[in-house]
């Protein structure tokens, strides 16, 4: 990039996903100074010491302060309050931009923010395995779709932004309404979690089911392990599309109890080769 | 192995398992002689031209004449009807082991074969991705758990032949009743299973839900892409231990809805912590 976007980017929360920013933030030139607050001490330390930001704060307010630009990767809920706490000490017409895993929450919190504010709602489809800053990745959102939600602050301007700041990191920018995207969510990800936690409440392996265990119940089970903090917020800013998902999964399993008590075997082998035509 | 354990080694089903076992066997010189049964004729003359076995057979009565071992891995149900097919023409004291996913079946009939054979139902804990003799491994079972169960045609020296072959496989015996085994392997690969299905039947993303996919799904339906055939025999035979396993998630389900329709927050962190720690 030839000229950086912003004098002073603040990042709020540096796990994976706001680490993961950070290091492409500054390896793409994207701001003269990178300010970061999270409530972990030790990660602020480690960022600073790595020189991925210039300064670390332990309060949200004093990172914003001044910030023409602020980008927010925390849960869902913990996004929403540092919204409304922060955006006072912003510079007048500061783009913000959330990475949050859930969008109605957030673009209903971004509709109430102050006019001059220019704020996209965005959730990048990445992730890995382990949680916080050392997992953290430039490359993270090389190649991935990354989900845009207009707000009653999104002018063409910040759509422009949003857009070329998608386009560095590597991503694929696509914009769609809250509704649509949490609806999708759920499926793809939230539901898959809730199986999978379904799964290890069900038949974790004990004793010689232990000994026996292969990949099969590992990689079913895989998402249960999930930072529980980050899900929890996900599944109540997430809740009717999550009940609507589970509704269609319990009838599915009903319908499959059904055949097998019934013997029906020949419905039972079509339901299985579904399954993995779906799939 | 100093000596080979078996003048004539005939296993039937030269799939992933099968093609792994015949390998296994070749490496390990466990017989003077290795034939081999199975329905795909392409799968007889590759491993004839690989040098795996000496004669492919496309019928297993004539695979199985003369043979003082017999290796079966199939689906469940064509183990047990293949095993009362060819047992006539084997060796008098013939070795018999079956590779199949459930045991109590298997073990059934092999309870009724004449008492001079000598056999032991088995089923390693082991597998891949992709079925088929294209993807066979000599090293498969090295370091998996093998279960072996004993039939009214165990003896002593068939339990020394059992422990002796998956030990040269690199592999670790454990004995265990059948109904043990089909309960455990409920539990941990087949619930897995229907619960993946069920994931691809109610949450298949479509549209803007297949854009934005990442990891989550792909992992925890990743099961719903088995081999039908095989999956179909394990659930025919295995019935009452997945009825009893389904009921549970059933369960654990209606309680995790309650939980979210009701907005008990805390009670719903502490099945989303329970989860993560069974997992």
């Amino acid at each position: 990039m030839d000229e950086p976007l912003w004098d002073r980017l603040a990042i709020l929360g540096l796990g994976l996903i706001g680490g993961s920013f950070a290091l492409a933030a500054r390896e793409r030139g994207l701001a003269r100074e990178i300010v970061a607050f999270d409530p972990n001490v030790q990660a602020l330390a480690d960022a600073s010491a790595a020189g991925i930001i210039e300064q670390g704060f332990n309060s949200a307010t004093l990172a914003a302060d001044g910030a023409d630009a602020l980008v927010l990767a925390a849960p869902v809920r913990a996004i929403v309050s540092l919204l409304s706490e922060v955006t006072p000490a912003l510079a007048p017409g500061a783009f913000v931009l959330d990475l949050g895993s859930t969008k109605r929450a957030i673009v209903a919190a971004m509709d109430r923010l102050p006019e001059h504010v220019r704020a996209v709602a965005g959730h990048p489809m990445a992730g890995k395995e382990h949680a916080g800053l050392a997992a953290a990745d430039a490359g993270l959102f090389q190649g991935a779709t990354f989900a845009l939600c207009a707000t009653a602050r999104t002018d063409d301007a910040a759509r422009r932004v949003a857009e070329q700041l998608v386009t560095s990191l590597g991503a694929r920018p696509r914009w769609l309404d809250a509704a649509t995207h949490d609806e999708a969510v759920a499926r793809i990800s939230h539901l898959p979690y809730l199986l999978a936690a379904t799964l290890a409440h069900s038949a974790a392996p004990e004793g010689v089911a232990r000994e026996l265990a292969a990949s099969g119940y590992r990689d079913t089970s895989r998402l249960a392990a999930s930072d529980v903090s980050m899900m929890f917020d996900i599944l109540l800013t997430n809740r009717e599309p999550l009940l609507d998902a589970l509704a269609r999964s319990r009838a599915t399993l009903d319908h499959l109890v059904a055949l097998l008590e019934a013997g029906d075997d020949e419905a039972l082998r079509g339901w299985m080769e579904g399954a993995q035509q779906k799939r």
